[in-house]
């Protein structure tokens, strides 16, 4: 196993430590338990938006806490769900009196406990489960789709409305209705490690790539001979377009996700093969995301999302967001 | 060879017109020759800046085109110069009668390429080279030491000069003022590879580090057993320490950059690691940089880059900035 690493057991510790020295004007790192919360956190009035699950997918989340995103980000050992006692602790660190959304991706160890955490912290709370990855119904970890990228959109906008004031109500409302609009689907050209086990999650031949992955590395739909780059592209897209039924003339947000291991070189050009697509499709993209955003460590490979926007949905997205990983705005 | 292509000749001009409809706000393409600018350029009486160099170490230089850092860039084939005639015309294109100052890093291509483009430009210029890795004295392309990662140091810093209106004297005096602040020293656990050749540039074993790697593959200092993520951090701070000389007291920048295949988890623990190396050694990090700036396409490794701050560069280096892989500030 070729990484940077000290020890095996410390790499989830050392890593936020650096995380949150090199970001210190953005968070502040809880060490037991474990949490990021923004710096200056709680905002009193503001609904407080908590993310997280297993690490290994940085940036996300604690790469999205900051003005316009997440409140707090709780992160398990690499690829495994953070406890309860985690959200439990970051909803009391950043609950300012307006209650607590908690955003999970759909892992059944994720939302169990995330449930327990909900149940223990005695706050006011609802949850949103995000389940854009269209490749499978059902998966190693997962009852329903999976949760990939489309969690980051979800992060920014909901993010965006609870920074202007909007209740716990209209959050997870407005959290349903982006996620409702939002599809996504991956491929793995390579396998990612995790440290823990020290060897390949997945074998895959050297001509091969897995069509459909899933961001820990399970198996998609299945195993082909790796086909160009408009081929993999219009395979992806004809998945994501035929589950979300696009309006024609209505404005989409188009999302190139690398997994880790893949070139940013490579990502913009799958990002030119995807809106090739789109053009050819009639579709109007109108705002765009390229980049590492929701890895599996060194995972060669990337998703594309979809997301249906609105004037509303627009408006949110483009306003002020200022976290490690993203940032735009005054 | 595992990349997302349609032909390997099409890679850069796909590569490009992905990046330029993903970040049409910011940039607009050039195709023949092909170079990227700054939209709006050029801006009257602002002297503009111009750098490039071989594709594959995305995202140098064409993401960092904006506001507060380039005004133009000029990319070459994977690992290869640019042609003069791409520097003659993006010179041309953004120069808006204060002169243009070229930023090269030290190969011996570049060199060459960007001296003939500032021949034959007939316009007013400058240039820097820069020069940061402390690893080798002489290198497969380089006569002198290699620039690196600390070249998005320099951008980043005279970029902000040129925009309150420093003259072209001015810029090229501060980019070497920084150029002669800054030591970078970087390693690779794989290979990188270059499209057109098909396979990784050198071999390298399952356990091995090649310390003191170039951002093409080059040969750093030696072949070692890959160590603990601290004792690289150490090696490599020691070499860039003993030749910077950092002063106790005075404000540094810590630049962690990733080479494209690392995890970013693990930057963030060899930027702990790297962090703990400077306090223990009585210098204070004053601001941090973390992610894949520099990359070396798919290469697992990273650099540290370590630069001498004072009031003034502090001041620069904070002021707004809006390029697509470089953004804070209103």
């Amino acid at each position: 196993m070729k990484k940077f690493v000290n020890a095996v057991d410390n790499i989830l510790a050392e890593s936020l430590r650096g995380f949150a020295a090199a970001h210190a004007d953005i968070v502040e790192l809880s060490e037991k338990p474990v949490f990021v919360r923004r710096a200056g956190a709680p905002r009193r009035g503001k609904v407080a938006l908590i993310s997280g699950g297993g690490s290994g997918h940085e940036p996300l989340h604690a790469g999205f806490v900051g003005r316009g995103m997440l409140d707090a980000a709780c992160p398990g050992q690499v690829f495994t769900a953070p406890t309860p006692d985690q959200m439990a602790a970051a909803a009391a660190a950043v609950d300012g009196g307006a209650g607590v959304l908690f955003i999970v991706k759909n892992y059944s160890g994720d939302i169990m406990n995330f449930e327990m955490g909900a149940e223990i912290t005695g706050r006011e709370n609802a949850s949103i489960v995000t389940n854009d990855d269209v490749a499978v119904e059902n998966s190693t970890y997962t009852t329903g789709r999976r949760g990939v990228a489309g969690t980051v959109l979800v992060e920014r906008i909901v993010g965006a409305a609870a920074e202007e004031g909007a209740d716990l109500a209209a959050c997870r409302k407005l959290g349903e209705k982006v996620n409702g609009a939002t599809r996504s689907m991956g491929v793995a050209l390579t396998s990612c490690t995790v440290p823990a086990a020290g060897r390949p999650t997945f074998d895959i031949g050297d001509r091969e790539m897995e069509l459909g992955v899933g961001i820990h590395g399970e198996p998609g739909r299945k195993r082909v001979p790796l086909p160009a780059a408009d081929d993999i592209a219009e395979t992806m897209l004809n998945a994501i377009g035929g589950d979300l039924q696009p309006k024609q003339g209505a404005p989409l947000l188009l999302f190139v996700n690398g997994f880790g291991g893949t070139p940013l070189m490579e990502l913009y050009l799958m990002y030119d093969a995807a809106r090739r697509w789109c053009a050819g499709n009639h579709l109007t993209v109108a705002r765009s995301l390229v980049g590492n955003y929701t890895t599996s460590l060194e995972m060669a490979g990337c998703s594309i999302t979809l997301l249906q926007l609105d004037d509303d949905l627009l408006r949110l997205w483009d306003s002020p967001v200022h976290t490690a990983a993203l940032r735009w705005g005054a």
